[in-house]
């Protein structure tokens, strides 16, 4: 097996991963986002400011761009295949989102290991514009015994 | 005028910011966000956990707990009737909360100037289980020009 | 045993753990760290910005006010007697501390378990200015290996 | 002016701005920081944990950590020649630093404009292990009153 193919392996484990994640997201789909690349460690995802994720000034509510984030984390540290979860993070909200904007979430691997893990997400749009910057702590799941409860992409009692 | 009746002033005052703000705020009203009581600085607001805010595992996105989170801490910094703008927040996942809880925000006031603030609050459930603690920074909202546009519930450009 | 007696145990098991603490931490001894009241949970410590700990502005250095609070939050979160590391911190500066003045940093329990915990600091002086605020998390040490090695106040590889 | 001498007066200006603050930075040099690389926007500086640095255990103090990270947040917020402050920052601790280690923190910019920044460091040694992470938000310094008071490199009203 060559590295492009190996690549291409990881590449295809984390698709795969992360749709399994994204499939069962139902709050992810309510809102609308959507999946454009993926790779170990790195996803970009998208969502477009609706009526309803607005306040009466036509912004969009700061706990729906930080929800954006949060997706674009979960299914990045999820993306080697070890399901890990959220135990905490931080966002710095740089300018307001107005209704109809389609946002970006572009998520990287800032520190990793098979325990624990530091990612952060920029929320642009198109033309390059920052609405906020996100920061997000996973740790591994702990199966606490046999039929599992706990989710690979929510929060947890490890922080 | 008595004390008394200025702290029922002051309470008033707080409740009438807060429905106003509300009243706009789609996003809250969309995720079934409800009011229970209000003070300057001090809010308790609640929210049902539904199937369209879980994951394939029946638990809480924890985007929509930093939601709820997130609509306390944008009332409680919004109830002395001074416009105030999130500037960021940071949350830490306790444990998971599983579909159908009734989650309870509480909201406190840890600092507070004319121009800017710090609010801590708490989501729990009402037999004392603790899910997430939320501290979210607040700056006053400046107004770039004629009749606002910038709304006081929502992220701006001054963190 | 009577309810009295029992806090006045504990609280000299929380004095007695942060002694052992303190005696052994150089870097707090170093910066004139005095510690003013232990309870379980609760610690209050003082520190005065000296020339060294400014900038040429006169101006306590902020890693300064950061490691007073640090050092608030390692005592307080070891004080049950279970030995717990700082995973992470945040702080957010509030006004600058000059030299010659007398910091306060008051640690209060917001949350723990016997893993893990949050810590709420806040630094002001004697006239109630307040400085800086600071929320820690810590987790329980997880001892490697035999003759221990790993600390009970210091970072480690378990966020 | 082509564009090669460009950068390098960039270049020469972010040495001068880090040079000046670093001269009046006693703390920073009380600690022993030296400064390795200077760029527009990065920084790279240097401090060996000493016995004075840490606890009983031979562990840099935490806080002294959040100190080493926060002086490249200064040098490099402040390389452009605006004056900059500190307005809040976090940090993870991901391992502990031993005494005698030679810590390198390296200093990205996130953001920027006029009027505030993010700043990443990321905390290592020259082997590549990482011991922290730490995100720091700038403000623009307002000044009070005539030339100053208000120094560039430490906390502030201005979160």
């Amino acid at each position: 097996m060559n590295t492009e193919s190996s690549a291409g392996d990881a590449d295809a484990r984390a698709r795969d991963a992360v749709q399994a994640l994204y499939a069962g997201d139902a709050a992810s789909k309510r809102l609308g986002i959507e999946i454009l690349e993926v790779a170990p460690g790195r996803v970009r995802i998208a969502m477009i400011v609706r009526p309803d994720m607005v306040n009466g000034h036509g912004i969009c509510h700061g706990g729906l761009l930080f929800t954006l984030a949060d997706s674009a984390f979960a299914f990045a540290c999820n993306s080697h295949g070890i399901a890990m979860v959220a135990a905490g993070a931080a966002i710095e909200f740089l300018a307001p989102a107005p209704q109809g904007e389609r946002l970006i979430a572009d998520a990287v691997e800032t520190f990793r290991t098979d325990r624990h893990g530091i990612y952060d997400i920029a929320i642009s749009n198109s033309g390059g514009e920052q609405f906020a910057h996100f920061r997000g702590r996973c740790a591994r799941l702990r199966l606490p015994g046999p039929p599992a409860g706990r989710p690979p992409s929510s929060p947890q009692d490890v922080p």
